[in-house]
């Protein structure tokens, strides 16, 4: 298995995201980290707590990315089944993890090693549990797959545990600018600025101040003399649109 | 073509989402009415503003689903294509919509009808387009692909003048209690209990209060008399677990 990966997907899974119930936050959380860090995310999925959805998204994710960052479905309730899905992708049973309960027996004790403690210590044969501070049930990496929780301050306790598998060949960096002007009146002028710097994603968001326009244009890329030179264009070319 | 559509998917266009530079909120928000009017929300995809993915995942998901909302890549700059790729699934033309750009002539007069204003005027062929009070650029509706817009209150205004075509059966209902338990002690006895009733979705959803365990649990389902009778076996159930 060839790490750092550097092109990736999520896997967002969970009945109360698309139900509405619960905004969701940790796609964006791994997206701002994996941007940090010059991955590129090629896609985010969020689908049901439903285990032939789970598969078929997730062998399907696995077959275009270099790797797959799950979301959700970890716990120890009837409606985590994420750690099953992903044996069943594998095609490798789900067993005990016998050095996860270990450690459940040595923070719980004996008699407090519940039915559902002992479910969250069951992993994909061949898993390596992802640990982190918040949590004592491990996530799981499987191949190029890597199962975290759907609890936001876990999540990102075990993103951060394996975020060193994650790495482009240079970093991404963002800069971006207001603009005070319809985006019709300079689309055009902004197209050919992109068309000569096409290593650049040049990007243009409206937002809602009142009766003015505004928004801002955002350039990212990995080289930073390159970004000010073409936020200097754009500068230049928002004042002769300003004046025409 | 059928309508109300009750099996629906969400399709999310933007740069800005994969590279973390904005949090998604058009699919909780549309998550939410889709739930409010008893639809239920199959699937969630985020994409990039590249042709060939959104192409490819349309086609996916208007297979798969009845009906699919999309969001994001509508405006007059070189990154907005949706248009293009939806015209491109249903194999027809994008032309510019006579109608569309009468109004944008009687609004903008014709000196100020730029480029990046007739480009939003563009419609795949046959899609009639979505109006809304806060755009003179429309949105579109073909086949059962909804194409709306990606600044949020744009979106927002859209989705509701086509809510109409979006109906379940019945609507849903969901109520929550909190609850001050570990999850793992509760989890198995919940699991009975939705066991016994397969038409509510139970959900568990730990938080993070400090060192004390808490969290929700959430009952829906369309039937409230069945819903208030779960609930009320939940809070037994976690009595009874409290006292052992």
């Amino acid at each position: 298995m060839e790490t750092p990966h550097q092109h990736v997907a999520i896997l967002i899974i969970g009945n109360e995201v698309l139900s509405g119930r619960t905004r969701e936050a940790n796609a964006w959380l791994a997206a701002q980290n994996l941007f940090d860090v010059g991955c590129k995310l090629g896609e985010v999925a969020i689908v049901a707590d439903d285990q032939s959805m789970i598969v078929q998204t997730l062998q399907r994710l696995r077959k275009q990315y270099d790797a797959v960052i799950t979301s959700g479905g970890i716990g120890p309730t009837h409606d985590d089944i994420t750690m099953l899905a992903v044996a069943d992708c594998f095609d490798v049973p789900l067993l005990e993890h016998e050095d996860t309960i270990a450690l459940m027996l040595a923070y719980y004790g004996q008699d407090a090693l519940s039915e559902g403690r002992r479910r969250m210590a069951r992993l994909p044969h061949g898993a390596v549990p992802i640990i982190c501070e918040h949590s004592i049930a491990p996530g799981a990496h499987i191949g190029h797959v890597y199962v975290l929780a759907g609890v936001p301050h876990i999540f990102a306790s075990q993103l951060a545990a394996v975020l060193v598998d994650f790495k482009g060949k240079q970093v991404f960096i963002r800069q971006e600018i207001e603009v005070a002007l319809a985006e019709s009146t300079f689309a055009a002028a902004l197209g050919k600025i992109q068309e000569r710097y096409p290593s650049m994603d040049i990007g243009s968001y409206p937002a809602r101040c009142g009766n003015e326009p505004c928004g801002k244009i955002c350039v990212s890329g990995v080289d930073e003399a390159v970004i000010i030179q073409v936020l200097d264009e754009i500068k230049q070319m928002l004042k002769d649109v300003k004046k025409s």
